[in-house]
Formats: structure tokens, C-alpha cells, sequence
């Protein structure tokens, strides 16, 4: 499977502020460029932590962008996959209406009552992982559904899970022209933290997109 | 006074590990940058938590930098100044050698036996705040040292409050290709961060270096 993660962040490395209140970070080009990425994948993947905090749609906007996909037989929208062990995803999100597919990476914590309301809600659960999810057993079952490319678009717990298990294969950063600071502000890549070894990147390329720099990296291992 | 902020993050955002170890984020060409933006400095800054951290020198290695220097009438070497309230810089640290003059700014909480020891091992020593340093006054008061430009190099305690108090000018960030992740571990601006008016900066160009990024910013207000 090949995994792009891409997000927006302040000049210090922030995705949202210390209340994890999304920020205006990027304009209309960078939107638009997260469209276009969207409507390249196969699914859309966040944490249920960016879920609780932004309740966000994940869904391709553009009219020719989805006339595109119907036309070379995929579905109108990629799917829409959150990572969420014990299936905290709040019964009203708007990951729940049927704009697109919706999977829900759960783990064995799940309960019996939380895994038949999610799926009568109508989310497909897939369970991977005793404690949080087994991200590398869940990206296999997500290949035998057809997933052949996700884009991650977050948030920071996510994300250094997925460059932990070395799963990612690019990154794609906007930095925003915007401090936003903080000690416990959620960062691109939160978790415990490399100590010795750390992932490495090459560098692509640099390109200046709304008032800010788009940095996009291949990823090589630990 | 005129105030740049240089440092070297990841691509998330971080200064070092969660350990507050320093990790090798740039290379020799961004080395001889911040060598050449320290030689036009009269003064290069850091919090106390660099100092304990990391005991630098704070000092310009090229010889023929500091030869430019003292042809122009200035001291070889820019003056060092640490932010540092309760004068918590132990007596072995780096910048008490004498490659170059050492000026601790503290507060009134500084007892008068760690001004006394400060003193006898050749800082000027400038109080200026009842609790943490006034970044403000104590700027003013360097200004009648004949201190007209400041390069300050961290750490994200310090960088938080310069913004915050509005005294910085521009930001240089060299992003190194490395992922260091942590929830902990310090980025470019740490602190309280900012939750509703955020401090906006104007980016000025893009340049690839080593093998990583350089992004430099105005600053305007918040
Ligand atoms: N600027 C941007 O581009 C952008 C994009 C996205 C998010 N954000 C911001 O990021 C913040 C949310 O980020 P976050 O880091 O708190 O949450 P997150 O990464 O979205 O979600 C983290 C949660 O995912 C679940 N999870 C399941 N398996 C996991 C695994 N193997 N590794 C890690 N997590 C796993 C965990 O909860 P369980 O253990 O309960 O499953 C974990 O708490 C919000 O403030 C949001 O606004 C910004
Ligand atoms: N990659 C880089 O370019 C780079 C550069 C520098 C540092 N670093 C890393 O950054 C880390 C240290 O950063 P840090 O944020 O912990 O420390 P810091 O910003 O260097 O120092 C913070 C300390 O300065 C003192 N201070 C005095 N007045 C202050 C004020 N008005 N506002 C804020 N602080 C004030 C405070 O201690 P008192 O209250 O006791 O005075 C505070 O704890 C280390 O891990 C180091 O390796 C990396």
C-alpha cells in the first residue's frame, strides 16, 4: 500500500492550538491541492482524535474531480478510515453520512454494544491489534478491500504511529506563515518520540503556495 | 533593537529529542550560515535551558569573520547573552570561558550571592522583571550597551516569549529532513502558545541547503 501523509502547520511545527482549535494555516491553493490528493487516493485516513476535535467531512469537493473517479470506475469518494480502537467516534459525526464509505480501524478493546453500532450506523469496522490499533495488519486488510493508496491527513498521535512502524512512503507539509507556539499544542508528529534513530527524509522538492512553503518528502526507513 | 531568530527544526517542528539531547538536524553549509549571521550580531542570545541542555560556545568560528570584525572596530567575538532569571548557569558552563563577553539577564528573584558568584566569574549581569526576565526592559538596557542587533538561538521557551512580548524582527528556519515526533519533546516556540491572535510573518524566500530547507520570515505584529 502506498501511504502519502500531508498536513498544514504553523512555522513551529503546530497542527492546531493547545485547546486543539483548528487554525487557518494554508489559503485556497493548498485546499485545493488537498483536494486534488484526495481524489487520488483510494481513502482518507485520520486519528478519531482529529475526528473528536474537527468532526471533519474528508470528502472530495470538486465536481470534476469526482465525475473523474465515477468515470474510471471508482467509487464518487475515496473512503473515509479512522483509526479508533475503542470506536470513539461520536454517533453524530459527520464521517456517519453517506457521502462516502466509512471504515473504522478498531482493536480489541471495542465492546461487543460499540462494534454493532458503528456498523448500524454503517461503517464497516475492521479490527486489528489488542490495545490500539496494529496499524500494519490493518493496512492488509485495507489492501483486500482494494485500498492501493491513502492519504493520512492526521493528526500528530497518528502520525508518528504510522512513521514508527515505517509505513509511510511520503510527507507532504504546508508550512503555514503563522506562529502558533505551545508547549502542549499538538505537533505534526506527537506520540513518545524518536530518541536515536529517526526516520530520514529526502527532500523533493520546495515550492512557495499561498503565502507559505509546501515541502514534500520521500521517506526512506529508520 | 534588531531582533532575528535562527534555529534548526525537523520537519515537525522540534529542537531536539524529548530527552533534550541535540540531533544532528543540519550540516556544514547551514553551520557556516549561522557562523556568518553570529559574526553580524553584536550579540547572539539563548534561554538558560540551552545552556543547561546543551552548554554551547555561542561563538563565530571563522577566523577570517572574526578578523572582519575587530578591522570594523567591533570585539572579535558578539557578546553572549542568556536569558536566565535565577541565574541557574552552572559556574562550569562554556560561556563563562573567555572567548568573548557574557551578560546574563535575570530577574529580581536572582539572589544577591548568585549575582555576587555571576560577577566574580566576569558576567555583566542586567536585572531587569520581578519574575521571569522583562524581555523588553532588559532589551532597552542592552541597547545602551551599544547592542543594536541580536541573533537569538533558542531554545522555545525563549523564542514563545519574544514573539509573544512582539520583539522580533525576522525568523530564519532551516527544516532538517530528519522526523524527531514527541509530544514533549521542545519545539521552535513552546511556552503557553498563542490561542486567538497569532503573530504573522511574511515569507520572505524559500532556498534549499544541505539537504534540507531554509525558510525566512518578516515578522509583523499579532
Ligand atoms: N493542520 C492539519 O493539517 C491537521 C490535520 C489533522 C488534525 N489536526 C489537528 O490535530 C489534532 C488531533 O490530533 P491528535 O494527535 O490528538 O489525534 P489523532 O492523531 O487524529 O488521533 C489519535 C488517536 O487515534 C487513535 N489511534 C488508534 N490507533 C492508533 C495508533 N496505532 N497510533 C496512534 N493513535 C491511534 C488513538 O485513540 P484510541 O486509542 O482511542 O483509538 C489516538 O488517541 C486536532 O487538534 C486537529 O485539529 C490538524
Ligand atoms: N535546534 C536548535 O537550533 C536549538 C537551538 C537552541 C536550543 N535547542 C534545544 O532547545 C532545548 C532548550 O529549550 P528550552 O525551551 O527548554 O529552553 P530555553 O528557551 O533555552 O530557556 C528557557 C529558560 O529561559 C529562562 N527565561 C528567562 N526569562 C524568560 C522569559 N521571559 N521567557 C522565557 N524564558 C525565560 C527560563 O528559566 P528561568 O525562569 O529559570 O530564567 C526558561 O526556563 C534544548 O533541548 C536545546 O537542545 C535547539
Amino acid at each position: 500500500m502506498h501511504v502519502i501523509v500531508n498536513a498544514a502547520m504553523s512555522v513551529d511545527g503546530k497542527l492546531s492550538t493547545r485547546h486543539r482549535e483548528q487554525v487557518a494555516i494554508s489559503g485556497a491553493e493548498d485546499f485545493d491541492r488537498v483536494d486534488a490528493l484526495r481524489a487520488d487516493s483510494d481513502a482518507v485516513m485520520v486519528g478519531v482524535g482529529t475526528v473528536l476535535a474537527d468532526d471533519p467531512s474528508l470528502t472530495v469537493d470538486d465536481r470534476e474531480r469526482i465525475d473523474a473517479r465515477t468515470e474510471r470506475g471508482d467509487p464518487p469518494q475515496p473512503a473515509r478510515v479512522i483509526a479508533d480502537s475503542r470506536l470513539r467516534t461520536p454517533t453524530d459525526a459527520t464521517v456517519y453520512d453517506d457521502a462516502a464509505e466509512t471504515i473504522l480501524l478498531a482493536s480489541d478493546t471495542a465492546t461487543d454494544q460499540a462494534l454493532t453500532e458503528a456498523r448500524t450506523k454503517g461503517a464497516t469496522v475492521v479490527t486489528a491489534g489488542e490495545d490500539r490499533v496494529d496499524l500494519s495488519v490493518a493496512f492488509d486488510r485495507l489492501e483486500t478491500h482494494g485500498i492501493e493508496q491513502v492519504m493520512v491527513e492526521g493528526g500528530g498521535e497518528l502520525v508518528f504511529s504510522l512513521f514508527e512502524a515505517g509505513l509511510v512512503d511520503e510527507l507532504s507539509v504546508f508550512v503555514g506563515s503563522i506562529m502558533i507556539g505551545g508547549r502542549d499544542a499538538p505537533t505534526l508528529s506527537d506520540g513518545d518520540g524518536f530518541t536515536d534513530r529517526f526516520p530520514q527524509l529526502r527532500l523533493r522538492d520546495i515550492e512557495r503556495i499561498d503565502d507559505g512553503a509546501l515541502l514534500r518528502y520521500h521517506v526512506s526507513g529508520r
